[in-house]
């Protein structure tokens, strides 16, 4: 089994070697994979059974249904091959990244070849039978998808979804120094936002400490109905397109005519080229600060290369229509049987496999050593290389708190502290990824560890802070780029955090999708090993845009993660700083999860001492005694919950009204970290059962919740629970701008006074007798609002208040008279 | 009021001038505007009162919460200037896209200056009390946001999202022969992906047919907290860049110690060289075929230009620190406000305003005239501009449906053939756009009509099917792309829809916040003039990802489309062809919305006929009586509803199962169309009254829901109904890759055999006298699977099934004897 690290080989990258023209041995040696990777690929798209066409291909042979992708698949075989040759050579630890992950026949019959699959699915050997398996399985039901899925080994990019090859590529090769990324784009993907600017990734790459990407631009010219741009503009502008990203581009020609040894031999020509060029600049010395311009290939070969030319009369290879199947049905017609027995026939599959279905010793020779194999490295099965994160205890970094809000602090500055020293401890495989927000989400004192890493000019130190060669903290100004480099990173067995402002998280909604996916398929595929969880923190929150307003407004991120499978993704809402330091501890140290984590960054009240913190985060959510009323052992009249930290304010402020104005009214207030609790333990592993949520927010009691997000988020969480229909919830509305806090929450019906006004509303007990105190609480709200109106910022009454240590006192005296601990 | 159509004006567009050097007359008169802007900008977001600081200026002029961004603002306004000159020169129509919305600022000032904003909103006047409001308004609770926001005369662009500024300008210029665009690319927003691809555009731009669209790339070096990159890459490379992406790229600088008289000058010229070559591009003779290449600007100032140089001793002009408000308060200390005081002292107002705060008529005079103001060009405020589409009546594209699933369409291939005659009777305001799926997803014939617009390269007419210079499909392959371009061109007055893969519109799922919140807030500006609502197609949905699997498969979208404002959403899932002719003639007269429309390509029945089609649709949802077996003044055992066309199929195959094997029981069968229906009326103005849904879901009965997407949705649209605790919904699982359309409903047990087991366990009179039967069903299931993993293809039974007409004929001599009516 070759899927273990190995740590112990010595480094062999980046050497230089004397740069003979292909032997014929040699050439004959990668043609003849070449053909077989095309012959098994285009078996896996057609084939049922007959794999090695011992008797004539008949229409049972066929699969009734044609489904994948032949037209990048060649151009995939070729590199591979050559890449085959040159590792052995180089003796490189190289990656292969596909970016048009759709040609996944031919990272299947390349992991065949090289023997990787017959190690990791047993049944599919290296003979004819498991030919016929590998060629039936794909795409079948029961079988293997289609893409470049988790299931096919070296992969760590499904490429389903275009766009984000260099992304991950280039967070694979951060922290990997001896690593070579060969990434390819297709054409189509590159006309995607996300690729066209992560060419940009070269300014944050270090030469020293990071591996090299080398990008192969594949033009075959074609998407699925258009030609693309890049292959459609002169070449000379695609040169300066290049250039103009700061890469030395190489340019490689195939043409349908060409022969393929003149192809071969062009190409291994240039690849040495490239690689040697790559280990020069490697070897430069270690404090040359030159910016380095990395190579890259534009790699042009007919679309479908080597499939017929023509099928029905009309042009299939070297046009659009080889996207797919180009020869959709090879069971209608004797005739179109005939083109798939050509074709197939083409690779001349005799020469290159034995009676028995063996590959010709010869050509398996190609294929690098053991862990070197482009299908075998353990990179790409990251979990291997994961070594835990030496975590500093979090509880050293605890904000006092003598009483619950005694003490004011920034959230995510505190989390600053620990993460400043995460990273010390953690200098080569943990970073931090956010798009110019690191500072602005108060995450500040990671600079005292480190610094951005930065690869582009520099100009003065007054004005390029925190910037350096090399540093822990990546920004560039796409979330695009910051999670597909984290997830590349992750990936490859390393660990990191995304800080974004909440509203714009939702730009990499469907990036999160694939890899929420693609854990949720790895957790089903023994030989995969568990990654680091993908950590959000999104500060910067709906509620608090007083620069920015209603654009930056938008908390949907967490509704569009719980449609994922419920055991890849967590949600976590710590209503103050010591809850978000025992939050992030849990989710550095957690494994194949999607944990998004909603804190603020604007200075608010302390509630929870560290102690209470880490019980109240391992319970996940809890009643806060010290803040409500109701007496032991009988019901409340009604339950205040609130999750995230403005509701958690407004709510305690509600609190501490009630208590005044109605004392005799029993209160429970309940606060939720972990969102995923109020779930029923049927739909997530972290639901409560129906007993314990019913203890806690009993079974009939009005309940006041007030909530970060979208309300109807919470009734659909607590669908099943008993008291569903009495939980009356308050959260965000999509209202407009505002442009003080306070007038934010009032907007949209989440401020103190209104949910004062809802319990009045709401527990039967109260009625009419209260109908001075909800008008007080109406003019209340006018008041505030007038205020702000005319001063520009919040009414004192509301900026100042803080929760009296007076109840403290009062239920601390009701605690030890009922024998309560509220320490 | 200058917000009218302006369409008999005689075009003006594209002239050349004599490019004489700026007379000292013009250059006194740019500098004064720009100083004035800039003054006007300072003062916005600092001064409470003392507009014109008649008296000295003190502590209690300055608002208490400093809000806004100055770093790109005076940029802004220098490009505001100069083009006011060069329009006035020229009459050359233009608008002004800002990348950088968050200049608010800047865009209201120059609205001020040239009038429009007086014009619009009326109690900001121009004199001393209007520059009060002006400023105080500013960001201030019950003013208007900092953003370029909708509030803003002359913008279709917020900018608090970055990336779109290209693409909405291009979007914009599409079919505007006559228009010049000039977009202000911020060099932080030109990181983000969807900008860094959106370059591209030219090569979608058609040279006579369209407007041409100049873009600015203002290089003002920094982020919020970092450099920009492509402000820190050789000049070289940034020429290659611009090169390579197909433009001639003009370089202007400007640094912190350049005379702003050298400014003007160097930068009148440039302009003025650019806007001579656009031009002589356009006086080309209209059959000319080059590919022009347009010129682009890059625009290098300080970033904060003529702020304050130092602030505490920390460089603010030229670096980072100026990107917010670069002094945060001038209020706590005397030396604070002298830097304020200073800071608006350097622009001399006194030379630019009268003692009354009027603008000097001199400056004044550089503004356009009326309509050729940028704040007030029709194009800004498109609803005015906006034509109704002739459309051709949809009743004669309708399928034959001779019977209930008699026929067999592929439904959007029908609605192909409608959209081509749009496409002809509207050649001049209807586009559609796709990422590279316009004929995958079945719309082909509209290329009877049209072409594809194509301005990069030729090959042969063998594979460039469909390609035209001019033509009213754009296809690239980037969703951001399309969505930005279709959200310029409705912006600007005109119509269109967007067709994708439904699981990649997760993409522009942040875009869709954005336009749906610029909807919002529109409704509520009265100047605003409705536009057409944005039209979605989902085709090539989460049930057919045969070729591709499970990274293709999410139905989220609408889950993400509804959190959003109730009035601007609207979501439709039409079951079969005619219903979706009918809904989408509905969605191309609307305005004001966001339309969501999920409509399979697969050849699947026909279930109305068009006037049965066009009844439902009206409904939005009903009882179809010729499916189900109720009686009429009964209620029946058990309604099975439907959502979606694949569940559609399913749950008359179930019904067809139930009506052969327990034909006493009694079926309510209903279909939804409008899926907002099922909301309450106080949620969404489509929403049924109680009364209504009781009517048609009962108040008691299992009601068993197929539904298209994430079971919960229909949970949380039908929470507050009577029956919603009997609802159980049947919908997408996020589970795994299957390859075959009734192995994937089955893996998501949204099948057939599974709704009868439901039905089954639901129906309290049906109990274990049915346990064989559920068996049955069982086995059902264990045979189609098999049967798929043998033969690859589904299982006969279930592959040919087809509703039987026996069934049409048994309850037509039902209806009869009750008066129904089955027509």
């Amino acid at each position: 089994m070759v899927l273990t690290t190995d740590t112990e080989r010595e480094p062999t990258a980046w050497r230089t070697i004397d740069t003979a023209p292909l032997s014929d041995d040699t050439l004959a040696q990668v043609d003849g994979w070449w053909r077989a990777a095309n012959y098994l690929s285009v078996g896996q798209i057609y084939l049922l059974s007959n794999p090695l066409l011992r008797t004539p291909l008949s229409r049972d042979d066929v699969k009734p249904r044609l489904l994948g992708h032949w037209g990048t698949t060649p151009g995939l075989n070729f590199i591979y091959a050559h890449l085959n040759r040159a590792i052995r050579e180089r003796e490189q630890p190289t990656m292969y990244v596909t970016g048009p992950g759709h040609g996944g026949p031919g990272l299947v019959a390349n992991a065949y070849l090289d023997g990787t699959y017959s190690e990791v699915y047993s049944d599919v050997t290296a003979d004819e039978e498991g030919m016929r398996r590998l060629f039936r399985q794909f795409s079948f039901p029961g079988g293997i998808p289609s893409h470049v899925a988790p299931e096919t080994p070296g992969s760590i990019h499904e490429g389903g979804e275009l766009g984000y090859a260099l992304s991950h590529a280039y967070g694979a090769a951060f922290d990997n120094p001896d690593l070579l990324v060969a990434a390819v784009v297709g054409d189509g993907e590159a006309e995607t936002g996300p690729l066209a600017t992560s060419w940009h990734s070269n300014k944050f790459t270090h030469r020293v400490n990071d591996g090299v990407v080398l990008p192969i631009l594949h033009l075959n010219g074609y998407k699925i109905a258009n030609p693309t741009v890049l292959a459609r503009i002169p070449e000379d502008d695609l040169r300066s397109l290049m250039i103009g990203y700061g890469y030395e581009p190489h340019f490689f020609t195939a043409t349908e005519e060409a022969e393929h040894a003149t192809a071969h031999r062009e190409f291994a020509q240039l690849l040495d080229t490239v690689l040697d060029q790559i280990a020069e600049i490697k070897a430069w010395p270690e404090d040359d600060d030159r910016t380095p311009r990395w190579p890259m290939i534009v790699f042009r070969t007919p679309k479908g290369w080597t499939g017929p030319a023509y099928i029905d009369g009309k042009k299939s290879t070297g046009s659009w229509r080889a996207h797919q199947v180009p020869l959709s049905s090879a069971r209608d017609t004797p005739e179109h049987l005939q083109v798939l027995n050509d074709w197939l026939g083409s690779y001349r599959a005799d020469e290159l496999f034995d009676a028995d279905g063996k590959l010709d010793p010869m050509i398996a020779e190609l294929a690098p050593p053991g862990g070197l194999r482009m299908s075998a490295i353990s990179h790409a099965n990251g979990g291997l290389l994961l070594r835990d994160l030496r975590l500093p205890d979090f509880r050293d970094y605890a904000v006092e708190v003598p009483a619950p809000g005694a003490t004011i602090a920034e959230s995510t500055r505190i989390l600053g502290n620990w993460l400043t020293e995460v990273i010390r401890l953690n200098p080569d495989n943990f970073r931090i990824f956010g798009p110019d927000e690191t500072a602005s989400n108060r995450l500040q004192s990671v600079y005292e560890a480190t610094d951005k890493q930065w690869n582009a000019e520099y100009e003065s130190p007054e004005v390029d802070e925190h910037l350096a060669r090399a540093g822990r903290v990546m920004e560039m100004l796409s979330e695009h780029q910051c999670q597909g480099w984290l997830e590349g990173y992750l990936l490859t067995g390393r660990h990191g955090l995304f800080n974004c402002y909440e509203a714009f998280i939702h730009i990499v909604d469907s990036m999160m999708n694939q890899h929420a996916k693609w854990l949720k398929v790895t957790n089903e595929i023994p030989w995969r090993r568990p990654i680091a969880s993908l950590n959000y923190l999104l500060s910067s929150h709906v509620w608090r845009q007083d620069h920015n307003g209603f654009s930056h407004q938008d908390p949907g991120f967490i509704d569009h993660v719980i449609n994922k499978k419920a055991e890849v993704v967590r949600v976590y809402l710590p209503p103050d700083a010591n809850t978000l330091l025992s939050t992030y501890d849990h989710c550095l140290r957690s494994r194949q999860y999607v944990n998004v984590v909603v804190a603020g960054k604007q200075p608010s009240p302390n509630f929870l001492t560290m102690d209470e913190a880490v019980a109240h985060c391992t319970r996940g959510l809890g009643i806060w005694e010290w803040a409500g009323t109701e007496e032991a052992g009988e019901n409340p009249d009604v339950v205040v919950a609130t999750c995230g930290d403005i509701p958690t304010l407004e709510g305690l402020a509600a609190v501490d009204i009630l208590r005044k104005q109605l004392p005799e009214l029993k209160i429970r207030f309940v606060n939720v970290v972990d969102l995923m609790r109020l779930q029923d333990e049927k739909e997530h592993p972290h639901g409560l059962t129906n007993r314990e949520f019913d203890m806690i927010f009993t079974r009939d009691r009005p309940v006041i919740f007030a909530y970060h997000g979208y309300p109807w988020l919470i009734h659909r969480l607590t669908y099943r629970r008993a008291v569903n229909e009495n939980i009356h919830v308050r959260g965000y509305k999509e209202e407009g701008t505002t442009t003080t806090p306070f007038d934010m929450v009032m907007l949209n019906d989440l401020d103190r006074y209104h949910l004062v006004m809802d319990v009045i509303d709401r527990v039967p007990s109260l009625g009419s007798r209260y109908a001075t105190l909800r008008q007080q609480m109406v003019d209340k709200r006018l008041a505030a609002r007038q205020y702000t109106r005319a001063h520009g910022e919040d009414i004192p009454e509301v900026r100042d208040w803080a929760w009296p240590s007076s109840h403290d006192q009062s239920f601390a005296a009701d605690a030890a008279s009922t024998g309560g601990d509220n320490e």
